[in-house]
């Protein structure tokens, strides 16, 4: 089975139930809005990367009921014919706003949004999800550990313990998003043009039975050279043969560095340095890669160990720590049977848990003299800062967290990816992505970019929002009150 | 980028680039044996049951380098002409012997062996333990989750907190190894024959502004009714309304159940048992779905929730909990330069981490009067305890536990999957193999099954196999001691 060969069923079961439904009740080209967010930051991280758009992109070029997909429905449902037929027929023509890749992005505020018929904003809601939320969670992790390591070379190693084939490609794509140099899988090197990094195994020295002859080997056929040392015994062994090799070769080879994969690492970096020092290889690199993550690497570094090169490998292909990221898909606007859009709200018990209501568009306000942010301002969409000579922003649960901004700027978060189906975003390539990754967090303030205990970016509604989300909210509360059945 | 339009670059560079090195030094065709196995289980449970074969077999079927792999090589390398020839030319003719999807499968044996040249057995590596890691992660923890469950139905409502695609439709298959009974992602069910489950979401509701209207709109158009009430107030819209429809449509639809997805599962699905009761439909069904794992389960039961079908999905489909199962890929013998194999080992300061040398089988030792399990007994491949009257079982890294097993039955675990590059085995459907998941747990003592502390299932090392070992770690040690550059 492969992943790609249709997606298009690549969604739950209800989605189509669903369309179902406002198919036969003649609502499927009702008009809706659907916003992603998600409530709370992953790794008690002050931000998260935005990343997924790219292959978000490439599932909705690719959708497509195939005659096959319509019978297998036909076989394990009883949809009617009529609706068969329309889903064979279906297009996606509707319209994609969203953060781009490499954005900073907060919790509560919409980070993509599709709008469209009811149909087809309900088909596309699970696999969006899907994508944006492995993909922006494993680029926020990278970002975290790009930060402990500084600006040393950073590569990811995690293709063995990613979770399955796409989590290991698209994964490795997200931590360069997130800041990595290089990834171990070739693959995604092909398909994503990331730099590829790796040389041996302990299997290759095993193969020759000494970590000499392994080497030799392997220098013989290879100019640059990264001898992992620690197959038999890191200083007894392991570093004197690599020595011995590139003492040997000289200038036929390239003598990188050597790779440590085991025992205390902030020791035998240590000592090994000093033996390579000794032996006139000042500039070799110490590689290391043990399960590696943010809090080892920035304790390795406290130690003052002497590496130079980070290989991540399980940490942050499967963001270890927290595997899941909880974005939601939430409708937020619908046409009524007048043809009127209607704001919608999900009601919970837990304040920080109710929706907010209408169409949105999400502003980045900072500061106009010095560029440094003041927070985030959503507003209805049909509002625009930009006009305003001072906006009053505030908490939306805790109304009396408030300021008033003048001199500002305010940049749109949402832009325009799809419109009425039709594709009219140039997509950057991955080094670019990457650059502008870098670029966005480099204007954030440090306080939001601490480890540990960051300053809670300010996430506000506009006025016109909060009061249309209390009035949603009032209805309701008025509608079930009324219920007598 | 589709996951499946050639896997053959799905592994790390630095498998190729050992190739390079075999190939260049004469020694491709070299014999090897490896074999997967991990050291510990995950979520501290009894056992583990093996997935991912399916997989691996598509992923083994469909090796070949294509022109385009080649280019890239190319490109991005400096190896020379006469090794991407052999590239280009490659074919995989190894042999694979692997535990059975649904097998249990324990620390410290191998659960997958792979035999063929040097190279062969090197560049397969990354990709079974990307999918065998994932995959027997996932039917553990699902495997956990059912017998918290005990004999309720069962979903895997995870997709849309998937690790990208492919965790989504290889996990779930996982989950039905493991024991769920269906899924909510459509393509799952379609690629593997799984049931698909699911009816509507929160903007049904919404898209017609209240319960009702939605309720009735869906059993118009449906038959198998589950209704989620938790859109604006379960007790007071939710469930009344449901039952409102379900008395107006009568026998025109099955009113199957209602869902219930948020706020207090005991308390509310005690109440809407009462209700739904009262009203005179003791047969529809409570589903839950809530972020569900074996625990909160479990306190539900304890609590007397009145939940009759569960929908489990994050916790599921990411392993939430510990989210990489470390198992990996050891060289075990390997041919020398006089054409001998020869057995070899990693060292490491812990003891446990020490591999253990030579081609070996793992023996499922049961007693022959009960059919109960008294161990694993790993052995070199040529003994078969088979033919023994007796075996001695003892620990491998304490050896004064230990025992004397007489009365016994045998049955290897690791069988013939690919023999010299051919598939020769013949694939069950997933039913069957869930049902052999199944049938092998129901044969597990119920102390090695408890969910917390569970007995540690024996794995012990013959007699041979621990000489073995013990001899190639004091070759090494002699090795090591010797150096002297």
């Amino acid at each position: 089975m492969s992943e790609n060969d249709n997606l298009t069923l690549h969604t739950d079961f209800y989605e189509i139930n669903m369309m179902a439904t406002y198919f036969e009740k003649h609502m499927e080209n009702r008009h809706a809005v659907f916003e992603v967010f998600f409530r709370k930051l992953p790794f008690g991280n002050g931000y998260a990367v935005f990343a997924g758009l790219e292959h978000v992109i490439q599932y909705i070029q690719g959708l497509n009921f195939s005659d096959d997909d319509i019978a297998y429905l036909q076989k394990v449902t009883d949809y009617p014919s009529e609706f068969l037929e329309y889903l064979r027929t279906f297009k996606f023509k509707g319209t994609i706003r969203s953060a781009y890749e490499g954005d900073l992005v907060f919790p509560n505020e919409p980070i993509l949004q599709v709008e469209g018929t009811l149909c087809e904003c309900q088909l596309v809601e699970t696999a969006i999800l899907n994508i944006v939320n492995y993909q922006t969670l494993i680029a926020t992790k990278a970002s975290r550990i790009r930060i402990a390591v500084g600006d040393d070379p950073l590569m990811e190693f995690g293709t063995r313990r990613a979770q399955e084939v796409s989590a290991a490609l698209w994964g490795s794509r997200a931590t360069i998003i997130g800041g990595f140099n290089a990834t171990s899988n070739v693959l995604a090197g092909k398909k994503f043009g990331i730099p590829i990094s790796g040389t041996h195994a302990h299997s290759l020295v095993e193969s020759f039975g000494d970590d000499y002859d392994a080497f030799k080997a392997y220098a013989q056929t290879h100019h640059d050279c990264v001898f992992l040392v620690d197959t038999y015994n890191t200083l007894k062994s392991g570093v004197p043969s690599a020595i011995k090799v590139a003492n040997e070769m000289g200038d036929k080879i390239n003598f990188a560095g050597v790779r440590l994969d085991s025992g205390d690492m902030a020791y035998l970096s240590k000592r090994v340095r000093e033996v390579l020092d000794a032996a006139g290889y000042p500039n070799t690199k110490i590689y290391a890669s043990n399960d590696l993550d943010e809090t080892t690497i920035a304790s390795l570094k406290m130690q003052h160990a002497k590496i130079d090169v980070w290989g991540v490998g399980t940490k942050v292909i499967t963001a270890f720590d927290q595997p899941a990221l909880g974005a939601v898909y939430k409708m937020v606007s619908v046409e009524d049977s007048n043809g009127k859009m209607t704001d919608t709200i999900k009601i919970s018990g837990n304040a920080e848990k109710v929706s907010t209501p209408g169409k949105k568009q999400v502003w980045r306000i900072t500061d106009a003299r010095d560029g440094k942010s003041e927070g985030d301002y959503v507003t209805l969409s049909d509002e625009d800062p930009r006009k305003e000579k001072s906006i009053y922003m505030f908490h939306p649960n805790y109304t009396y967290i408030n300021k008033t901004v003048e001199n500002f700027d305010a940049k749109p978060l949402l832009r325009p990816i799809y419109k009425s189906g039709q594709l009219i975003y140039d997509r950057p390539n991955l080094k670019k992505i990457a650059n502008y990754a870098a670029s966005e967090l480099a204007s954030l303030w440090p306080e939001y970019k601490r480890e540990l205990n960051p300053q809670k970016y300010p996430v506000d509604l506009s006025q016109k929002c909060w009061d249309n989300k209390r009035d949603i909210i009032e209805k309701v509360r008025n509608y079930v009150q009324q219920i007598n059945y």
